[in-house]
């Protein structure tokens, strides 16, 4: 069923996931969140893949959670199960020890945007479009507000948040919720460069920083540091940071251990 | 005595708040902010008001302490208690359940640009300029320095608080301590716009998103997704979510509880 | 020895410091950042000192540790002191009551970007170049990314730390690494108005405000304030606040205790 849902490719180091209900903007069906944390969690066990891009299929990236699931249901329990979901998926975006890449065409709305802002890296065509719409539907969008608050500064996530609008792809440059903005028939060419480059470089590297950002940023600056010495020295003593130092020094290619 | 102060106008779920001590920029006399304390505090309680504009009377939106009502005083005392009141007030306008927009013409200037820091939104008119300019007078920015950190990234905080020089409206659109910069003569009208905007939401989706951010950014990533998700849970249970989110699948305008 | 490594320069209360190991970039070997350590302990007590500008000699402003030297030593209690020692000079930068201006030409890598991330401003040469290329070699940028996530945001700092790419002093400046690009022949004169403008502050202030910064930036809102409250009391009880005031009231140059 996660087939379905949820589509994996593998090809040289790069796993493209794309959520796959396009008849329902990839909404965020319980069982589309449910196959993604599944999936996540197996691609954190699988040398194989070096970096993740996540898309979506049809006429926009994501549109959030799948409100008419939701109101079908209509209990609490069911609301709580499926907002828990929801940030248990967020975070293990964030925490995973590999990065991802949000690919973003057309339309990425309250939890849509919310996982926008919880990948590591985003590419958006010109034509996408982003918002946390909550307040129109009188449901504030306070989880999308957590990643969000996190990587855009105060008065621009509440521009968002209060006014719930549709920003463009140059507005959310502006504010740094993307990387970077694309011509729409170049977005894929410029995601798998982007993709290519982070997959050349050593899984455990990256994997070792990615996991000491998480760890570091909700610290005062001193236990940052303590934290992120001891992360250093413990990478130079790995295999990877040995061959690309000597490589570095010798002017070759360096030879990672797991390729 | 306060009415002479701040001028209080409602219109349309939006009330206005209009500081006016124009012969002294409308610095921020103890009576001053002690009447703008008051009156948050009543407008809290008040179900009528759904968005806070506030803007200055005569030049320029507030040019920050009284100096010389400070100095007039000369007493250590004192001094703590015009910085205790002001972070009061300040905290006031964050914790606020109801949005706060700044309007910004003329200066805003030390403890006027922390409040420009401090409101949700602000609009300011490409003449206004800012600063925090108490490293000129030896006396730095401290306070205003806790609202301007938490709005602009490191380098631009420090930029205006080790230089204490004035900004232009552009500059402060850049560092991101204003969302919009208009035309000096659509300062009010483009503010108006914004104000409806909000003011046609939810007054309790609104409040409980607003509390929500407060509460949550200075959290770990771990702690805020754990509260939010609640938030959102309570926020499902409300009428106008349930109302909003039928009348969005129902492509009808939703009816509020509370209007 | 320390003499040939930093190159110390005093004029008018603008001290300026020589990175000075131009046939190897500059790159902090363990013995430049004890020299580091040592002379920003002596600025510290030092009065006449109320600015720094920290520079690089030769080709660029620092290309990071010297790994010619770590490898070297290829032990890992070596590695440790190395990754220490610079984890206690950022914070030195961070917490010294003095302020310190990043003046870069060329390029700032690694650790050297780093430096350019704990200075509180930054003005760069519109030739200039930074990044964090710890994944090209194996070794991710952990301790630099202390730094960089506290200057810039999320997916900013990952774009840095991810790719490993050199960016331009543009794509720095809208970052906010650094608050302004100049001609490269504009640099130093650029810089040095910068500093004689924070020289031109009353030392105490600066001291209190820095310091202060360091301190409530990792708070609660709620915290900080109270902790700035008191700041600015203890501010204003000095006699460069009175004698500022009084100036700016009386519309004249004030005279700072320590000049």
């Amino acid at each position: 069923m996660s087939d379905t849902l949820l589509i994996r490719e593998d090809n040289d180091g790069i796993c493209t996931l794309t959520l796959n209900r396009p008849d329902a903007y990839n909404s965020l069906s319980l069982e589309l969140m449910q196959a993604l944390i599944t999936t996540f969690d197996e691609i954190a066990d699988d040398i194989s893949v070096r970096v993740i891009v996540l898309k979506g299929s049809g006429r926009g990236f994501c549109s959030g959670h799948d409100l008419k699931q939701m109101l079908g249901e209509g209990e609490e329990a069911y609301y709580q199960c499926t907002f828990d979901t929801c940030s248990t998926l967020m975070q293990r975006v964030v925490n995973l020890p590999i990065p991802v890449i949000a690919q973003i065409h057309g339309v990425a709305t309250a939890a849509g945007c919310q996982l926008v802002a919880s990948c590591d890296l985003a590419l958006a065509s010109e034509k996408s479009r982003f918002a946390t719409p909550g307040v129109n539907i009188g449901l504030f969008c306070s989880t999308p507000m957590v990643a969000l608050s996190r990587v855009v500064t105060k008065k621009h996530a509440m521009e968002m948040l209060l006014l719930g609008d549709m920003i463009g792809a140059e507005r959310a440059w502006e504010m740094g919720l993307v990387n970077w903005v694309v011509a729409d028939d170049e977005l894929e060419q410029k995601t798998a460069e982007v993709a290519a480059k982070v997959a050349a470089s050593s899984r455990k590297a990256i994997s070792i920083g990615k996991q000491a950002y998480a760890r570091q940023i909700d610290k005062p600056l001193a236990e940052a540091y303590a934290e992120c010495s001891k992360v250093m020295t413990g990478n130079m003593m790995t295999h990877d940071a040995g061959e690309g130092i000597d490589a570095f020094i010798n002017k070759r290619k360096p030879e990672w251990q797991h390729r």
